[in-house]
């Protein structure tokens, strides 16, 4: 891969249950979609596609799909989170492997890790695979967060290129692009407006709204890069809704919900997460109508 | 006050200590530089004015001083803190006589609230008091927020016009200015990127910055409403800078370290606050000569 | 005051609202109530007398009639809390000059605290003053802790010789009599349970379920002093039960719906504070119901 | 296993790094030691074991060994800790399968669950084994507490026997011990005082401070049953200082520090996890010191 840049859905992971085997044409069939909806790349394995809920063997599964269905027409950056270096370290060489061409890399820490502790599982993992890497920090859902020097010290690792942060925190993106532009692209989350941090230099949207609203994300992101700011905030307010549902109701849930909406026979979040209840469901395919997302 | 607009700094509370006296002299000389700088309102009281450090006789000096100083040359907007409600409506209406022109109105509960709780406390407060009202929200430092339907059923009281969101995110904002924004001006915080703000929708920023640096801001806030895209993004790039800082340390404490670099004897925060160490204090005197402004 | 013991009831505030004007009356008699019952202190201006709801003014007349109430038979232990230290002091000297035989000295910090400036105001304020001192904590509304070192610290200052902790954490208190048990005395909070606290070493318990069951939880302190372990138990498990909800509810709104349902006219807690909804209701008259803390 | 009692120690995964190979010897070793101190079960893979930094052919290792090691002289209790029902399902499976006696059955969710779901998940468990089942809660670690409707709930499934919950709040185990006393146990975690978790009906002490002093933490026990209480809290005070210092520091780095200290080869905290520095390893050799526990 030269450089990630533009959109890049997180996708869901479609299991059966209680079996736990993923549905691999399901899989397939939503990539095509996606692919065809013009998305820069795919994202496997991050909180939307619940990988906290993925045994070791299942998560290789979807990375092998995804890897196969894209089949090198756009760059497949599979989530990578453990507690333990090793276990990231073995995860990692494993998609690499398969085909990933980067990751993005989570620490999810059970006891409170320093700063250095961290920044040594970042540094770590970043010697022992040779792709680029993708730092993801989420302070809400992962209970920690890089400051800004251990995320300077981070950018100086020539494999560490980008930043997904996942808080709300658009200043943070701002004191990125200012301190270590040159060597550490950003990335929009669903928690941030990503016109927003367009503006501030981000370099792409990698996140679950994508996977329900491929080639608006798109239409979103080319607006920008040719400067119809007009038409950029009008198409940016009109989407923000999906945000603001997936924000108020778990992710997983959200999107899997929606895929299903659209056609996608991608089942139910993980138990024991539950499906969405119905006032959230007719709210989902509301947002989805509106924005003509819903098939005829 | 037809409408509240622009860069309105949050004002430092400058007292002699132990005896509590306001240096009066102190903050009319200060308020004097401001509007020099190009102002467009003043707030005292806010969090930069250490409203929770200060007795009702203080509170009460400061909002006078800050009146008699200002003499009807740009609106003044103190904070009314409280976590009772008969307590906020004395306070505004103490202000309010005094030649107050809008009020902050601040919600600092002791006990957890529910939605409907912390809407009647800004509900009854407005309906107490004849000005318009600016709603204050700051999760992190508050410990509660009010979620998206209470603001919108608060923005459909005549009086409350303004909401000031001292979070980080930004998203809400957009959310905000999406949903009501006919009803509900949403000013910028120190925490947010104020241009971003302004790209949303934001019609101002009140701040501690702005103490600071307030021609700088004024101009940051004529950048953006004259179009003048790049002038404005390196500005916010410089100014960028003193954000990070108030955020690293204790706010008042570095407003009025800053201010006494500049020259104004608006002393020490106040107790047991201290006054920031000798290597915060190099960080912004370094960051206030890289922006110039320090005095010759 | 020699030293403080036993059961010390924290006190409601009765006020009337709007207007603000604390019910005397009301007020005279609850303390003659808990007297009559064999507490051992009184201690308005805790969390359950709503301390942050009242003005200056307002917690001036509670402190002078409970004093006045009380006339010498029990020591009068008034909550002190502020977030500045100058503020503190003013209020303690006015409730010793007003008769309080000790405080409570409670620190409500805005901003966040080091550890040094933590202890500053506890010392500072227990230099301004001549009376015992109980320092206070409660992680959980407060939003800090003071570490064991601090606590430590403190201890060392002849007139600080008491901490309330109001966390749940009992191991806490195991540490501070371990450590500093000779010069500093701890009492239950509603938290723990006070049986429990006994049994380390606590001296007594200063929370508001004695405001409900005074004479029941003398007993639990006596049968405790007398050894009689099974009665106490017995008991312990029956008074559980107010702990219980006083945790699941709002403190003061809590100990108010029990007093009035006994037959006091406290009122409501202070606005935007709501009374207790119908099911809370039920459940606090049914608890008072099988302790026989209903009138007939 | 008739009933779980006593003093389960949790012990640390002993791994070479960075093969990740469980020393099996160390381990061995270390079980042979505490059933000499008198222990009355072992429970690998708690948080002292470091499961989340262990992959499931790590954890299944860990297993294999204890269960070989303890050779049915005490039962032996491996937590079972997952994300997702289909997870914890096939753990439990095959630890049972191995010899497990009983699981403790932990939820570490990534996402945030309702009460219902968080109840389903160890529901769904319980019917899919045939073992008892201790429910282990600890709000500081894993960010959600059931409440005690939801544990009462859970008290009604036949297998569900116990409770371990790692919280400081001692008032839980009172009223869990108080309204369902009959069918679910409650055992201390090292962030309570165990000899009062034993006071209100508490059944034993599954915690890391066991490993390191198993002879001393059965002579606790075995004093409280014996009503010799004297005895027992002059223990209970020299053993204090171990959990003050597990609970300031990282407990598997405490845990594993002291085990070396002794002369168990258990190696190092799991990477990213650093060692502790050499204060902290000096607070602990003094520790063990002034209780004998270090090897002559």
């Amino acid at each position: 891969v030269s450089r990630l840049r533009g959109i890049v859905p997180y996708l869901v992971s479609p299991v059966d249950q209680p079996s736990g085997a993923v549905r691999e044409r399901v899989l397939a069939d939503l990539i095509e979609h996606l692919i065809a909806g013009g998305v820069h790349g795919l994202s496997p394995l991050g909180s939307t596609g619940e990988f906290a809920s993925l045994t070791a063997a299942q998560r290789r599964d979807v990375v092998r799909v995804v890897v196969e269905a894209a089949n090198g027409r756009v760059p497949v950056v599979p989530g990578v989170a453990a507690a333990a270096t090793h276990d990231a370290i073995g995860q990692a060489r494993e998609y690499v492997a398969l085909g990933a061409d980067a990751i993005v890399l989570i620490l999810q820490p059970y006891f409170r890790l320093s700063a250095a502790e961290a920044a040594a599982y970042f540094e770590e993992v970043a010697a022992a695979v040779d792709c680029p890497i993708v730092v993801y920090t989420n302070p809400p859902l992962l209970g920690y967060d890089l400051d800004l020097d251990t995320v300077e010290r981070l950018s100086r690792v020539p494999t560490i290129r980008y930043l997904k942060d996942a808080s709300p925190n658009t200043g943070r993106l701002l004191s990125v692009t200012t301190r270590m532009g040159g060597r550490l692209d950003v990335f929009s989350a669903s928690a941030h407006v990503p016109l927003l941090v367009f503006e501030l230099g981000g370099v792409g949207w990698m996140a679950g709204p994508a996977c329900v609203a491929p080639a608006e994300c798109v239409a979103l992101y080319d607006h920008f890069r040719a400067g119809r700011r007009e038409e950029a905030w009008a198409l940016q307010r009109r989407l923000w809704r999906l945000n603001e549902l997936f924000q108020r109701y778990t992710l997983a849930a959200c999107v899997k919900c929606a895929l299903e909406l659209q056609g996608f026979a991608v089942g139910d979040p993980i138990r024991p997460q539950a499906p969405l209840g119905e006032a959230a469901r007719g709210e989902i395919r509301a947002a989805l109508a509106a924005l003509h997302l819903l098939p005829a």
